[in-house]
């Protein structure tokens, strides 16, 4: 078990909630909160039992580590302010999958990269222990401090470098965001024709379960790998008033075929 | 409880296999096995403890149902085979999703589908008390019949037109087939990045997870929702040596903020 450490969360979203409950949880400190909404600031600071405001001055300088957890597109600005206010030499990283970290580098030497790998929605708590945290520091010397505090909070920590991040950002949107829209042309699709919605449930959960056992290309089915034309076709014409689907069912399929068919 | 039945499983492969062990475990007993090949015959015989043969002459002829379990495109041929051999009075019905019941009309009036909803693999065996079974029959009064047998092997059955299950059929090409050559990109890009395969299984299953709560639409995240120009335009110029995930990733970005973004 690492030491304690004294953290501090720049930015009070849905991820500085779900990390900070789970440093606190962990026998970690977490003195300040700040972001640029007072209230959120303040509603994650009664959550975590430590104060908080949205006056950048009012950061404590004597912090292990600072976490920035702000919207992609403000980091480079947060990073600014908040380099006004604490020692050159403090330990700053941000938690974003798709920001290299050189953005931290004009301000603070010691920066780097902490990413929980995981989709997190308002009101929803996921099982933080469950998700692999990505580590990237600029000074090699800081690693094994950052690895040991990621250790506490989770069962995977893996050390990826900002190119490798920036791949495995892309890949999670593959994964989480375009998943996730399939299911939504499905359900619609279902709605169309009144049929209940839970229907395909297990038909998704096997999907995926399967998974745990067999890579995606051994695991792969359906009627363009077969090269089943004629279902294809009627499908096709099933989906001749969403002419977008019908274009994505065309480009999915001839991506099976291309990448995984046999013949 | 519905009374034992006696059934005849007219194929022999992934669904025959998993459905006739159910059916077994379910108190109903399995005359017969047949299948165009005696090893896979004689095979799941066997397995379900009942006479097997690649001859349909010797199919019994008292059964209370026959359940043809073939490939979608062999299904006349058998049927036509099959009617050569057993009353026309007997009920028959097809286990495919994509098939309509209208090809078994010319051989036996009473016909229908008995199809269960779920992706069978080889080696891999399901739960099969939650897969949904989706009915029809051709005359009204097998099926209270029919629905009483299906509620004795599984939670949830439901009556579902043929026009309705050409729909359902669809819709699980995009939950099943699609979202799984999703998963063989990321983890293609994974690859190519040496990044572990495994690291984005947690991501996959709370995308997954989140969908027991929430609707699809409200459970969308991303580059694309947010219209995040500069990462999509990132991510674009990673995908460059592979041009038809690029075009994938375009397309989906597209459908998503055309069906989901509130601007």
């Amino acid at each position: 078990m690492a030491k304690p450490r004294d953290i501090v969360l720049v930015g009070a979203g849905k991820v500085a909630e779900q990390l900070g409950a789970q440093l606190l949880k962990n026998g970690h400190q977490i003195l300040f909160v700040w972001s640029r909404s007072i209230e959120r600031a303040q509603l994650l600071g009664q959550q975590l039992k430590t104060e908080a405001s949205n006056k950048m001055e009012l950061v404590p300088d004597e912090a292990d580590l600072y976490l920035i957890l702000v919207p992609d597109q403000a980091i480079p600005e947060v990073a600014a302010q908040l380099s006004g206010h604490i020692n050159s030499n403090a330990l700053v990283m941000h938690t974003s999958g798709s920001t290299p970290s050189s953005v931290l580098s004009p301000f603070f030497d010691r920066n780097g990269v902490f990413y929980p790998l995981q989709t997190f929605s308002p009101g929803r708590t996921v099982n933080f222990a469950t998700v692999p945290i990505c580590i990237h520091t600029a000074k090699a010397e800081d690693f094994a401090w950052v690895n040991d505090l990621a250790q506490t909070l989770v069962d995977k920590v893996y050390a990826v470098t900002d190119q490798q991040r920036t791949q495995l950002h892309l890949a999670a949107v593959f994964v989480n965001n375009f998943t996730n829209y399939l299911q939504y042309i499905s359900q619609e699709i279902m709605r169309e024709h009144d049929l209940p919605e839970r229907l395909l449930l297990p038909l998704l959960t096997e999907t995926i379960a399967k998974l745990e056992e067999l890579s995606p290309d051994q695991a792969q089915t359906g009627p363009a790998l077969r090269h089943d034309q004629s279902t294809m076709e009627r499908h096709l014409k099933m989906l001749e008033h969403h002419p977008e689907w019908r274009h994505l069912y065309q480009a999915l399929s001839k991506g099976i075929q291309k990448d995984l068919s046999e013949s």
